[in-house]
Order: C-alpha cells, then sequence, then structure tokens
C-alpha cells in the first residue's frame, strides 16, 4: 500500500474525500519527488476516488513529471493559478476538503476559498501521525544518516585543539562532510566551557578551553533524511564536579533509552530521564523537553515531554536528549536518535558514550 | 521614527488600530530582536494607541528582554497560549487586526480567530511595502554583505583546478568563510560545462570541465542582511560560441543595471536586459525573471519581471540577473544586486565582469 493510499484510506474513516498537501517534505514523503517553490505555489490534489494532481510551478514540471506517474501541472507567472486549479480539478464541491494547517498559510486559504465550495478540515494531525511510524526503508536511510553523523563528530574529535575555535572546528566538520556530498541538518553546535553551560550558548570564535568540557550537537542530511546527535568530551582534565555532572547526565541518557519500549507513554519516557536528574538535586538545570521525533524533519511530531500521553509505539523515531546546564560551571547534553523496536529502542548513532578525553 | 511607528502610521491611514506580526524576520527588522521559535509560537502585537507587546517561548524571553524597550511576555509548553495572549492584551475586540497572510498557518489563524472579535486584513502588502525601502542603515550593511560575497567568490576563483570538484570547491569557499565567522545565505552554486547550461543544475562530484565555462552563485549572511551575486568565468579557452553567449549575457546585465532610476517601472528593467538578449535571438533560454528584491531575506518582494508595474523608488534593493542556458552547449548568468540612488542604481559588489580566465 503506498502512503498516499495509506493517508486517503485514514481521511475516508473521516468522511474526508479529498486532501491538498502543501508542506513540501509532505510531498516528498508522500510522492518522492521534492522541490521548493519558494513564494510560487505548489498542491498535491489527493482524491478518494480520482488519481492525485501535483500542481507547481511550470519550471519545476519537467523533473516532477520524471519522478510521478500522475498528472502533474505546471503554471507560469503570468496565470492566475487559482482559476487554473479550479479549472483542472475533477471535482471541487466535496463537503470537507482536508488541508495541512500547521503549513498552508493564509494567503493560500484564501486562493482555496475560491477554488472548493467545502469546509476546511486539519490534514496536520492526519499526515503527522502517517509520518510518525517509519517503514523498514524510512529506518534504513535513519541508519545511514547516523552513521554519517557518527562520522562528523569523529571529524570534529579529531580536530579539537586548544589553539582553535569553535568556528574552527564546525569549519572543518563542514568542509569535510561536503567534501563527501553531504549538508548538515541544522546548524552544527560546538560549545565549550562556560559557552556549553549557556542553554542558549551559539558558536564563535570562543577558543577551545583546557580542563573543561567541549559540546558537539550536529547531524547530516542524507536521502532526504536527518541526523541528530550529541556528545560531550573532556578536554584536559576537568575536575570531579565537571565529571560526576557528565556521568549524572549519561545515567539519565541510559535510563530514557533502557526505559522505552511499545505501550509506555512520551511522558514516561521524558521521566525515566528526568527522575534521575531531579534525585540528584539538578532538576532545575535540565530546562527542556527531553526528545522529538525526527525523520525528513529534524524536528519532527512529537515531542518526549511531561504531559504528553502519546503511546509509544513500534516504528516511531525520536531523539534522547537530556541536558544539565549549570550556568559559569559546566553543561553536557547527550544524545542519540533512535527508532523504538518490538522490544525496546535502537539508536541510529554510535559515538562512544565514555567520557571521552582530548 | 522608529519603524514599529512608520508601519503603524502606515496602518491608521487604511483605519487599522492593531497588527500581529509573526514572521521572525519581520519581527526582527521592526525589532532587532531575532529568534526562530520552530513548532512554538512567536508574536509581536502592535497598537495604535498602546506599546508594543511581544510574546514568545519562556526559554527566548531572557534574550528578547534584553533587546526590546517595551513588554515580552514568555510562555511555557504546558500553558494554552491563547488563552495567555487574550489575558495580556489591552483589547481584542478591534473591528480589524492586521497580520501576515504570507506567513501566518491556519493553526495560528484559528489561534488568532479565538483571541480577536475581528475580521483580519492583510498586512504583507503593508510589510512589503515598508521593508521594499531600504534605510541609509540597511544600505550600508548590505554593502558589507557585498563586499563578503566578492570576497567568497574570489576564493572560488582561487581554487578553481581540473582535479577538483564542483563540491570541492564549494566546500573551500564555506570552510574559509566559516572560519571568518560567516554563514552562506543560501545554498552555494558552483556549476561546470553541461551543469551550468542546465537551469536546474545542482552542484555535485563533477569535474571542472576544460575549455569551458564555470558559474559561481553565492551570498553571505551578515549582521541580518543578506548578499546575492553570480559570476561565470572561463576555464581554459572556451570556443568562440561560448565567449560570444558570455558577452552577450553581459551586455543584457549592463544594459539592465545602466536603465534604472527612479521612475521606472520593474518590468521596463526586465524588458532592457531581455531585448538585448532577444534581439540576438536567444531570447528562449533566458527563461526566468531578471531580479528579485533583497535585504534581511535573500528573496524578497518585489519580482523584477514582465507584467509588474511597480514604479521603482531610490532606496530599492535587488538583484539584475540575466542567464542564457543553452542545453548541451552553454550555461553563463552574471548577476549583482545594488540599491536604486537618485539618478542611478549603486551596486554591492565589484568583482569585475570581464571574461576571466583560469
Amino acid at each position: 500500500m503506498t502512503k498516499i493510499t495509506q493517508l486517503l484510506k485514514k481521511l475516508n474513516e473521516e468522511q474526508v474525500y479529498a486532501a491538498v498537501v502543501s508542506d513540501p517534505v509532505s510531498i516528498n514523503y508522500l510522492t518522492g519527488y521534492y522541490s521548493d517553490p519558494h513564494e510560487r505555489y505548489m498542491f498535491l490534489f489527493l482524491f478518494a476516488e480520482k488519481e492525485p494532481v501535483l500542481f507547481l510551478p511550470a519550471l519545476d514540471a519537467a523533473r516532477a513529471e520524471a519522478t510521478v506517474s500522475f498528472p502533474v501541472v505546471g503554471y507560469v507567472d503570468s496565470e492566475n493559478p487559482w482559476e487554473k486549479i479550479k479549472a483542472i480539478l475533477p471535482k471541487t464541491d466535496y463537503p470537507q476538503v482536508a488541508i495541512e494547517f500547521d503549513n498552508l498559510n493564509v494567503t493560500k486559504l484564501r486562493g482555496l476559498e475560491t477554488v472548493f465550495s467545502s469546509q476546511f478540515v486539519n490534514l496536520t494531525p492526519t499526515i503527522n501521525r502517517l509520518r510518525l511510524i517509519k517503514s523498514a526503508d524510512e529506518i534504513e536511510k535513519m541508519h545511514a544518516a547516523g552513521l554519517l553523523a557518527d562520522k562528523a563528530v569523529q571529524i570534529g574529535f579529531d580536530n579539537i585543539s586548544l589553539d582553535k575555535t569553535e568556528t574552527d572546528i564546525i569549519a572543518t566538520i563542514e568542509y569535510e562532510m561536503r567534501r563527501l556530498g553531504y549538508g548538515m541538518s541544522f546548524e552544527t553546535m560546538v560549545l565549550t566551557g562556560d559557552n556549553a553551560a549557556n542553554p542558549h550558548g551559539i558558536p564563535a570564535d570562543n577558543r577551545i578551553e583546557n580542563n573543561a568540557l567541549l559540546l558537539f550537537d550536529l547531524g547530516i542530511a542524507a536521502n532526504g533524511y536527518m541526523s541528530d546527535m550529541t556528545r560531550t568530551v573532556a578536554v584536559g582534565q576537568p575536575d570531579q564536579f565537571k565529571k560526576d555532572i557528565y556521568q549524572l547526565c549519561l545515567e539519565a541518557q541510559l535510563a530514557a533509552q533502557d526505559f522505552i519500549k511499545p505501550g509506555v507513554t512520551a511522558s514516561e519516557v521524558d521521566a525515566a530521564a528526568r527522575s534521575v536528574i531531579e534525585k540528584a538535586g539538578y532538576g532545575e538545570y535540565f530546562n527542556h523537553r527531553l526528545g522529538h521525533g525526527i525523520g525528513m524533519d529534524v524536528h519532527e511530531f512529537p515531542s518526549i515531554m511531561a504531559g504528553n500521553d502519546l503511546v509509544i509505539e513500534e516504528g516511531m523515531c525520536f531523539s534522547v536528549e537530556p541536558g544539565i546546564y549549570i550556568p559559569g560551571q559546566v553543561g553536557v547534553r547527550i544524545e542519540d536518535c533512535g527508532v523504538v523496536t518490538k522490544t525496546g529502542f535502537e539508536v541510529f548513532t554510535h559515538t562512544s558514550k565514555d567520557l571521552l578525553y582530548y
């Protein structure tokens, strides 16, 4: 069953027989075709009983036609896109049409209101739900992206030196990965000492501190799928307190990873890590959620956090990333992303989590 | 007059006395504060007769308070943001409230509909219009970003070699700029030979072709402002046809730059370049608009294209980038961004446009 068929089946259960997909990543997920229309328009129209139509800027039409097996309609800037859409769609008077509330802007909503005489319902939860459970093929791509993150962070480790800055190390990591043909999935973070201890630290031309911790947070985009990992290593001989905080964060990270299996809730996973840090008296310094979903977007549904009663299922992919940030003293975060298996949690990144010394 | 005051003045002329700004770049433009709230919410509420309120995730509140001089309200994930907004706003029953139609998604629209008992009107054209005319301070930042693009493209030129790939050269440019503390404003393009002749060429591990043209399209983000430039250079001894196409493109680019001054229209600027290429019989190979606005976003209002009757005014900044792409034969694009002055057009990038040989 294709992803489009799966989506239509879910919509049919809610008596919705037409949908408009507007998020380029959702369109890629459903069709394998990706482009960013920038300020122009791209919509995937889906119908319960008719074939899909992909509507996009004319300059992208040839590439789209080579990728998808259903009609592609291009428009040029001098055409009114809404009139053209109305003319090409087989039917526009469905009682309900699902649109991506989290993606579609008001300009596009007003445009679609001129096309459809329908009530608009929210497609975002249905797409999120579909994207939430990864297929075997997707999991393979997540593993591949994870191995590349391991490679990238090792390049970072190999370049640690007291005469370099955070920015120097980032530049080298990105250079080496770029030469291999890979881009980063988000802005690489390399944070030294006090900057790592600031939960909002931003990399700059700070020289790598001696006898301190050094934090790396990075990911690679590969074949449409994203990785994301964090490691914190020792430079020189950090004092015992810093090492103790590292071990506490690691204990919390492993506690959460060990806890994950189908049937527990997102909130309980967060608590599995948080309770370790709270019991040690540092709860106030772990001031963010434990994790986030990951896949074709580096941050996607769901949040692994207090208050989220989502039941964990096999095939969900998310991050486990407790952090402890004590301003002026020490900052640690340790993060792996992984997939929920029948019995547990399999991570995509395999770089050692023992405190490494450089 | 601050930018917020200017915006409110324009809205007052339309009898609109409240506005909600949601685009992080618009908020940065108006307040000097920038952050990306990701999947959370950030709104700047503006009122004709009351001070502004910046509403954002609690974790960003301290940094925002250090930047802006009016009230900042943070919310945590466990709070209902819409109820909190309704509670903190001085008044929510304005007849009309302006929102950014091009930025605000339907989820946020539905949320704001629970806050305001108002008709929503479109703020996007008013913000675009305000951002369109750059202040002296902004123009200075655009010049600074342009000089950095000149530096970046020179690094690219210095690394041209037949044993390197497009990706190698991109990696080096980005590495050197990153070490200087600068990020790129968009994905750097280095395209060799046939790949440059493809209007949708994507950089890859193609070795630099000899006796061919090599295209560089890049920009730097600096102090919130973007640069964007394209140069095409010769590697070895391209044949006479390639050199002729280069000269034709350059003639078109200079014709448009020379034509620009207050009072002409965007459409006429496009035609000034296009007619040169059309007269030579290559019009079909110049298959995109001449240019785009630039500022805090690398692509912003307006489009310099046929059909746009916008009258050019002093202080507008945009690109002039004719291209000629003859598949399998040759691809050339030459681009400078600049600002409209009292009498003409002053470019931000100064790298030579004579055909350079490497």
